[in-house]
């Protein structure tokens, strides 16, 4: 802990002088809220990337309902006699026929039973199939970019253990898989556990990175387990599941490797709290060999773990 | 193999309780087979990007008929009248005419002899002109994803070779080239050899990094011979075939470099399982210069290699 | 700088014979101007990705109206009863139909009113309307360019800090957050000196690198101070804040780290001259825990800091 | 030199029995041709983004007057009376009216003068109008491949220098520019040798890395000059001249670096024959700073040097 002792500021903060949520929510985004920027600065792009397909073709149909209304009024404005001879007579009905000739030329459909007469009609009708037009790029851009944005879905463990490791050592352990069909390769894990110092008046939080037994696999069709030994190096050495608990400790995760199918290196955050510890337990294995010789991952096995009776260091204050 | 002793769990599994199938496949796919996440959790996009081309044409032109055909039945019941005056009468025709129409408004051809006359007509075909709008954005994204997708295609030897090395030591060499005509550049080879450990009941398997004479190189025109010299240090060394395949022995292969086209990294996949091995050969080269000082490479002779008669340590218990 | 010495062309020039402005803007782009290119050299693609958006959509309007002005010109050529039946005539109102035309045909709504009639009109509309395909397809790529070009946002605060940092020493502070509502990870920092030796007849401008506290950090959801502590290895180390300003001194910094919307690695670039330097004084908390334990980040306070009393070696000539 | 003596095969090939061209091409291609591959093999797209845009255009339009006139034929087979009213009889309008009408219906404009009649137009023009939204997205894909395509654009010195170095050593010199808007950064040389070994019967060539004074910037707005020292690690050392055009020399120069407005790390190739090589010369600087402090980069300065009196080990033996 030596090396981070003099960063007062290392982009996560460390005078907290309240109680604070998770660090990471299980989403992997971070618990932060930004205030101070005028809402030009916010990145329009970014969200439409990044809100859920229901949220955006909702975003999408109103914004189109709107630009047409406006369409529609101005048709409506300027005359609809000026679209063609329109059956039904009254405000309603003008107004849907200018609506249904405004999405003809807003798709580019056109199919001229209604077609402008007339400069004032042909010019808004042009500017309306430019707009149309520029609307349906932004529209394909925007499809393409939420697709296409490389991401990871990794399952971690519902919870991480505190297991035997041998040599009546512990270990903290969990484990991931990978959802996507894709390949992922040269997979590398930081861990930090994130802890209140609260030892002096002002709480101090810190953050100390974890030793892995191994921090990187070169190929990851199965299970990884990441395991942390718990030795005279570690934080969690010679504490009790009280003492981390007090400590309010949080081990935040970030594993990234590259996946075959988007070709670019992904990312994946996680965190685990004390209350999602459990002490002295070890992971069923999650993949079966059928008699044919082929593999099966089961990922409803990845959250399955058997309690040890065998008393470790952990578990005796635990249990 | 001391590094990996103690990894229970290092992406590739190490349980295994009977024989398996090669880890990787000719196509650089693993075998596994995975089970329990639902169908909302596999990526529509990606196997849209992956599938071969006559299988997402054929996705796609099931998909426009069917969509197409719902409007169709949809105009049908509105009443083809609806539509302008269509010349044949009868259920087929109809449906046919409705059909028609149907395209012309979902591809924005919109010609204009058919056209919707009356509410429900007219917001029934807002509505497919919309959707028609916005599968053809989702259309060129999924194209664009797919012919830009960045992927190596290297051609390996059919067979990896154990070839004489110099002072009466062996090798165990493979030969790559590059079908692109694109440059790969600064080329990285990885190479994992799979076993699997019987001396135990509960058979393991190993994953052990084999040493190469040479793991990267800057320019790849021609071709590269990956070779692992078998030496002291290596799991081959005093190994006669025989034991090899005792082991259940693969190697499994990963070769990145950066193309020049694509402008990303790409990666490839190969493996070979002890039947793909030879004892004792050596590989024909596979390129000429010509007398106007042009280099050919010749992807057919990728794969030639001689058999040796020198007998050697390898040779000696295989032939 | 012992590394340094020799090179005598490091790309960012080194023979100055006279004053030159900040090596770096504020935007980050580099003060040079290149003279030399022909037009054909440079790349229209990027400029029209990099320019304002209120720029994009003037130059995008202009050309439209112009291509479609010539396409008009040449219907009126043709003759405008080779297009339909022009209820209003005179040559203002042909060349204005013919206009309407153009873009129905342009943009393919293609109503059907207007429609080419004889070889001419039609061999020139059917030019007019794979042109206008094209075109759709270039907005359609350079709109997508524009907005998922990755790029990173950060507020580095107005003024870099002199601010003690214990044992009586000094170090050199500024710090940085993140605008976009992305999340940043595996943040890098690197910061150059740039002064001008005058010592000799000809001046010369020296690179050096700052030595920094921390150098990169994996999480970035609140600040980041980067510290470069004055020790004496520094290059300030004994310097009053006169001879700073005689070395014509400028930070020049770059910060690099993956963007987890883009899914790539984002770079920015920024520079403090002397008089963007403060002489003893020391940063606010720019974020807040309230009540429920949310965090809050505040941008305004991104740049506020505290004048300090205590006169160190360095605000010691300076206040 | 030991390190590369066992690589039999590293990619760019040792066994050449004749002389052959320069290994890159300045245009940064490999002089390497490849046979024994079926068309199937080629990566079509990967062409179509490589390809000039005068190329490309011919092909595209190509590409769409052989399908619209694969189709005008089938319509004319149908009967042109099933397009509507055609004015002009006889074959040769005949074929030319459904040729327009085909475009129409390809690139969606669809005015519906000309509009089909019956199943057989409806089902031709409908599959037509599938194929020309099909294509549309691919033009689309494409387009945005090519103008989106990271690369390099650097201009090299038109010849490298053997320039003197201090302390009456020599060095190997060669500078580059940015020709393009973008601001690289982080780049990276690595130059590599490449001579024929002709003391034995088989020609052998090899590759050695050259040791640069340099091999990385942080900035690169201005010029670069790389310089190897020519000291007794050098393969060039007491060399004359005359020895280093016997053994064929050539220098294979790898440049790469982050570009911002790509966002990418684009990569450069050049090489360097022995007669562009200069013994005993100098580069002028290549940029000026103006009374107003601006810095100006003049092209054509880059290729500037002068040719020096004091005669070195080289030019000794060259002039």
């Amino acid at each position: 802990m030596v090396r981070y002792s003099l960063s007062r500021d290392p982009g996560t903060g460390t005078d907290y002088h309240a109680h604070s949520k998770r660090v990471i929510n299980k989403d992997g985004s971070f618990n932060v809220k930004k205030a101070g920027l005028g809402p030009n600065t916010r990145n329009a792009y970014q969200s439409l990337v990044k809100m859920s397909w229901a949220r955006f073709f909702l975003v999408s149909f109103i914004f189109l309902f709107i630009v047409n209304g406006v369409f529609a009024l101005l048709y409506t404005w300027v005359g609809i006699e000026k679209l063609g001879e329109v059956e039904e007579k009254g405000w309603f009905n003008e107004f849907m026929y200018a609506y249904y000739f405004s999405f003809q030329t807003f798709t580019t459909v056109g199919y001229g039973i209604y077609h402008p007469i007339g400069h004032l009609a042909n010019v808004i009708s042009t500017i309306e199939s430019i707009i149309g037009w520029m609307c349906f790029a932004l529209v394909t851009g925007i499809l393409y970019g939420r697709f296409s944005k490389p991401s990871a879905r990794l399952m971690y463990s519902e919870k991480a253990l505190v297991a035997p490791y041998g040599n009546g050592r512990n270990s903290l352990q969990f484990r991931v898989a990978n959802m996507r069909n894709s390949m992922l390769m040269e997979m590398e894990a930081t861990v930090l556990l994130s802890f209140v110092d609260k030892s002096r008046q002002n709480w101090k939080r810190e953050f100390t990175p974890l030793l892995l037994e191994r921090d990187h696999i070169l190929f990851f069709p199965l299970t990884w387990t990441i395991v942390h030994p718990i030795d005279e190096n570690s934080p969690f050495y010679n504490k009790a599941k009280e003492d981390i608990e007090t400590m309010d400790a949080e081990l935040l995760i970030r594993i990234k490797g590259y996946d075959d199918t988007f070709a670019q290196t992904v990312h994946s955050r996680f965190s685990y709290r004390c209350d999602e510890m459990v002490w002295g337990a070890q992971y069923h294995p999650a993949f079966d060999i059928d008699s044919n010789g082929d593999i099966h991952l089961f990922f409803d096995r990845i959250h399955h773990y058997d309690k040890l009776d065998t008393s470790t260091a952990f578990s005796d204050s635990s249990n």
